[in-house]
């Protein structure tokens, strides 16, 4: 069962009950803000489901929501942050406001953050920052979901990256995730009991399986084969480098509700070329939009398109949640029965 | 017919016939060395089957076999690079030096580099970066070869990405294109009247084609499908905004040899966290190598892995190349006949 939400209920509900989990206003804003961005723009699976577990992280002590994490300027361009077990969007947004104000003076700046918790919907970042003038490339790593090219265990984040360029009218915004499918993609199929195509997914004995319950306890595939993979493996890597964070099976702490997360996230802002580069991409993209379709009827899509198509409808149409989902967030936001 | 060639012959030949081309010995070096790796690497696409072009490309004057660019810093952290139509290899080391040296005080610097030749294969510029213990992100455009997902035009580049991170025994290096296959791979085929995958690539009426005859004047497919064009699109997006350089159809420059070549180059710095980390990489990529694999006997591979046996095999026993290549090397390398 579904419920429509107005987008401003949905932001004054979250806001309530991250107020009564203690977050100060200003962080809650940030955190809500990213969640129900994620509603807005159709990716459920990074929405409002999440809150719950935040506020659970909170009450655990794994999740501090003042801290806005302690960073260090490791050279004058490359920010050093612990993240000291604040909320993800908290100490992200303070890092990549440090070292975007930077990068306005050195052309780049870059934050390695450890110790920090989930980022979230990573695109965010990139709009907020390709809104703002620069260009951004985010990486964050995960728990180990994805099996390499070619093994039978999960050794692999998800590891998305996210790519923010200015443009007009709009900024282009990459978003994706270096797995074929999400996990959560895995769950939401399991509860409906609906098959897998078959090469998403290995169950716990590292075979292939159409049977999302068997997945869950298995693994996913990486996007793109062999080189979806080895990107995957690549970000692993050089957030590791940067960071210092837990490799593959060693993360914790973006899933579940106890462990402290000691994955790493890594943000690039860089200043662009100038105007006239603007306007050549601004066509570039409408050239590719205009791109005779391979079937008729189906638009050629630049990324970020179908986000900011479900934006506009779901601002006026209210957001689409599954009952169990908004009963929790509605609890959380009132005092507790006494 | 396949000829073998020793390592030394093949260095000793290039450089002679870079010489006669009037380019100085310590460019010659870089351009051969990059060409004769690729060789080793078993990458014959780029390769020497490459060099004849780098000179005709000198004849016709849209190479300049003896600048490096111009370089500004645009910030403290930030390179402006002109290339003047310098070699490839020979302006992005020049530019490499410059952003290395800096982001050891910076912690992170970037060069971006318009009108300059082919950079050749960008996992070279990794591993040089890598082996001297700091991590680099490569970004590199090209003509438009590729056509958008759900479309039926070649109007991206192949956009390869080069990731090095420092490690031990060997450095990390991830070297991929943003195509499923790569143009050269589909002239091999047309020359050996063998047929291509379905799903590899259009003809020239964007219809699906296992031709690759006909492929050669339509488009090939990007990696991994929606997610992949994605990637590549923002890579072309991304460079053009840091490098002001042409995009998709206007590119030229690195398949011709008679126009200056207008794509872009993106190369970031960026200074490690340190030998614990180095050290957890390491033991990870030992256990990604020694994951349970899918088929019993094929186990599975880090990216750089077979590229390391092959130059190891080659050093030792030779290079192979067709003839005809080799006979145009040796010819150019030559005094001509009077």
């Amino acid at each position: 069962m579904t419920l429509t939400i107005s987008y401003t209920e949905a932001v004054e509900t979250a806001m309530a009950a991250l107020g009564r989990a203690g977050v100060p206003p200003a962080h809650a804003r940030l955190q809500v803000d990213l969640l129900v961005d994620a509603e807005l723009a159709g990716r459920a699976s990074h929405g409002l489901l999440r809150l719950p577990r935040v506020v659970q992280r909170i009450r655990n002590g794994v999740c501090d929501p003042v801290t806005e994490g302690d960073a260090l300027w490791r050279g004058e361009a490359f920010l050093d942050v612990d993240g000291n077990r604040g909320l993800g969007p908290v100490v992200a947004c303070a890092a990549l406001d440090r070292i975007g104000e930077r990068a306005r003076r050195t052309g780049v700046a870059a934050a390695a953050i450890r110790n920090n918790n989930h980022l979230g919907m990573i695109g965010w970042y990139a709009e907020r920052v390709a809104r703002g003038g620069q260009a951004l490339i985010a990486l964050t790593t995960s728990e180990a979901l994805v099996h390499p090219w070619g093994g039978r265990k999960a050794l692999l984040g998800t590891n998305p990256i996210a790519i923010g360029v200015p443009a007009r009218p709009h900024p282009f915004v990459l978003d994706m995730a270096t797995s074929l499918v999400s996990m959560g993609q895995i769950h939401d199929y399991a509860h409906r009991g609906q098959p897998l195509s078959p090469g998403w997914a290995l169950d716990a004995a590292g075979e292939p399986t159409t049977d999302a319950a068997a997945a869950r306890d298995g693994a996913i595939a990486p996007f793109g084969g062999a080189k979806g993979y080895a990107l995957g493996l690549a970000f692993e890597v050089l957030v590791t480098a940067l960071t210092g964070a837990a490799l593959g099976a060693d993360v914790r702490g973006t899933l579940d509700a106890t462990e402290p997360c000691n994955k790493g996230d890594v943000f690039i802002v860089i200043e662009p070329a100038g105007s006239a580069a603007a306007r050549a991409i601004a066509a570039y993209l409408d050239a590719i939009r205009a791109c005779p379709p391979a079937r008729p009827g189906e638009p050629v899509l630049v990324p970020g398109d179908r986000g900011r198509d479900s934006r506009e409808a779901r601002l006026r149409d209210g957001i689409r949640l599954a009952e169990p989902v908004w009963r929790e967030i509605v609890a959380l936001s009132r005092p507790a029965q006494g």
